[in-house]
């Protein structure tokens, strides 16, 4: 040990890429947080949106230590601008909550300058719509050498689904026998209303990706295809009732297949008849098409940018947005031989999250992880010096600094419903 | 009575203005007529698609005598390039089956010209959509005495619907006793199928024009306002059966209340569950609007526009169309002093349509019509030499012709359902 070194700081300086109703969450906690969290800053295509959050921080007092958020303007498809800005700021964790297109020129960026690299979503080709499994291997994990090579701590989907959703995975396998677990379930409800005829809660692009192809799920430890809206289940869940949902694809099945032994890994996303009737009238005339077609009048146009544009803008949901959200994930194994199934989930309010950052329930569940993934980081705890999914890290210092910051998690079994809280 | 002129000829060219599905059956039925009517053209702003439609009267070998179509590139926004092909065709009788936003500059054309005017649906502009009634006194009714004193004769809305149905209701009203008719109940029903997911059967951007809007419709002798598909009627119709329909604003009533003492004149527009529910999803996402919107990118698009593109070409849906329309006029009154109810109607098959003119029976019904208006403008018995609606013309000549032509009508009243045809 050299003595002469200073002592190794904890805290360290954040930049949060994107401008969205998600960057707005992770940019309140980080503020709430910049006592563990170092100087905050948030960069993303259009700086007013950045400078807009900024307000909100001010607004709302946020910082738990005197400090101000500060804004940039950056291309992040561009990652020599972001090696400057990394550069420019002395960041040591970047937080990636812009556009899923971005993924792989932000993590280049953090591996050439040694950055530890957070998202919260599966790196997507805009050119493409629902890519085959299994997905990570086509961007992210090609660059698992790299991180390693490089000590840099890389941790793929940490919001809610996926995030907090693997760490539920992980610790209901290991609540269980080895090697008894059969299923995992993974339920994603929002039982919450936004008295709009109709609106998507994140990007309409991105949001109708995510079921306009074929579904994939992991079934019999291989995997099967299904159309969307064909497989439908019913659940009675905690605090929001009865709830139908319909087997969806969805990024966390890929990587819980591969980093755990279980047969079915299966993700459900709740919808209503009215939800799914507007999806299958657009989605049946093309109107979701990301293919353009020619007008009449001989101008050129993609459908659904069309379709976005006529669409509520999801940030502006938030305000009149009340009811709730419930995401968790059932696991099917044996505990001492007997058969059993436990429900580990979370519930949040969307009136709740407005109040406290002014954002929707939606963004508040995805954008709370991230800012608790990067708080260990800045401790150590997640400090990997490498390439992970959030299943194959500790949940259980995630779980209890996610019960103090905003997202706690309970569990419901035969022995009852009740707060889930880990001795460490 | 000056006897050196020569006999006058009661064989008139014709010109007809657009190459649509229903400017296809004109133009077919005009050829298989030109015995009585004299040279044939087309014009439309495409001529490709005037060619096709020549090639199709000349692989259908249509012309009655030896003759050839005549096919032209006009912008009929323009009068003065329509007065140049009028002249240069040296036509008597325009019918106009173009774009309903055409309607006034054509009318202007055959006014300076002394040329005879039909067209099947009232003028539109482009920029407004469903006007608030009168309708016709917005435009048509304002050239009146223009045509009177040019000795122009210009027949309005000479399709089906309007059309065939004025007819109808003049001949019901005929029949009962005078000052007796209550209701004049104008159905139409489509129970056809073209086979596809979801489309319509005229250029979207009319179609839903007709129900975007408030629906007027004539009752208590006064104009009523309500919303689209809130009044549902369902009727047992001869051939078709057991059909909803709903009140829907329609050019007609307008005529029909101003020309006729009825006080109740309604439309019903027939319309299964799912094109209900696909129309209110675009109406209510804002899709069917004619105002233009701005994407994240920039781009000023129209959304109706896009839908129009997105959707199949009504043209494009003929050679699958199966099954039938019905389209008539109950009428209510008295008859000899003795309360009755007459249904008068037609019946048209879309199969049968697509064999004879290779359009569908949509297309038929509207464009047969006013090929039997020209004819009888040809043979003097409609040649007014003003403007008029059809039910302000002896209706028997007018259904004798249609029975020939391929558009017979029947009659159900308590004596039964029986052909209706008359001794003139």
């Amino acid at each position: 040990m050299n003595t002469k070194q200073p002592a190794k700081s904890n805290k360290k300086n954040v930049l949060i890429i994107g401008a969205g109703g998600v960057a707005q969450v992770v940019a309140h906690k980080c503020a709430m947080h910049n006592d563990v969290l170092g100087e905050i800053h948030i960069a993303s295509r259009t700086k007013d949106k950045c400078d807009a959050i900024a307000q909100s921080v001010k607004e709302k007092d946020s910082f738990k230590q005197a400090a101000v958020l500060h804004t940039h303007q950056v291309d992040a498809m561009d990652s020599q601008a972001l090696v400057q800005l990394i550069q420019d700021t002395k960041i040591q964790i970047l937080i990636n909550v812009g556009s899923a297109f971005i993924n792989m020129t932000v993590l280049e960026a953090c591996i050439e300058t040694g950055t530890a690299y957070i998202d919260t979503a599966i790196h997507e080709d805009p050119r493409k719509i629902c890519e085959t499994p299994p997905w990570y291997n086509n961007y992210e994990w090609q660059r698992k050498q790299r991180c390693a090579d490089n000590n840099v701590t890389a941790i793929l989907g940490a919001g809610f689904d996926p995030g907090v959703v693997n760490a539920y995975a992980r610790l209901g396998y290991d609540m269980m026998d080895a090697g008894s677990v059969t299923d995992i379930d993974i339920i994603d409800i929002n039982a919450g209303s936004h008295g709009k005829y109709f609106a998507t809660n994140f990007d309409p692009e991105i949001n109708f990706r995510e079921f306009t192809g074929t579904v994939y799920s992991w079934q019999d430890s291989k995997w099967q295809s299904n159309k969307m809206f064909e497989v439908k289940r019913t659940d009675d869940l905690p605090v929001v009732g009865v709830q139908n949902s319909y087997l969806s694809g969805h990024d966390e099945v890929h990587s819980l297949s591969a980093n755990l032994d279980v047969p079915n890994i299966r993700f459900w996303m709740g919808f209503g008849e009215h939800y799914i009737n507007v999806f299958t009238v657009l989605q049946s005339l093309g109107l979701l098409s990301e293919q353009p077609v020619m007008t009449a009048e001989g101008q050129e146009v993609v459908p659904l940018k069309v379709v976005k544009a006529v669409l509520p803008d999801p940030s502006s949901l938030a305000p009149e947005y009340t009811g709730k959200t419930c995401i968790g994930d059932k696991v099917k194994g044996k505990i001492n031989s007997v058969e059993t199934e436990v429900f580990i989930y979370n519930v949040s309010d969307h009136k709740d999250a407005y109040n406290e950052v002014g954002s929707q329930g939606i963004s508040y569940t995805a954008g709370v992880p991230p800012v608790a993934a990067a708080m260990l980081v800045a401790t150590g705890e997640w400090d990997t010096g490498k390439m992970v999914n959030v299943e194959e890290l500790d949940a259980k210092p995630f779980i209890n600094l996610l019960n103090k910051i905003g997202l706690p998690t309970r569990i419901k079994d035969s022995e009852g419903d009740r707060a889930l809280e880990f001795d460490i």
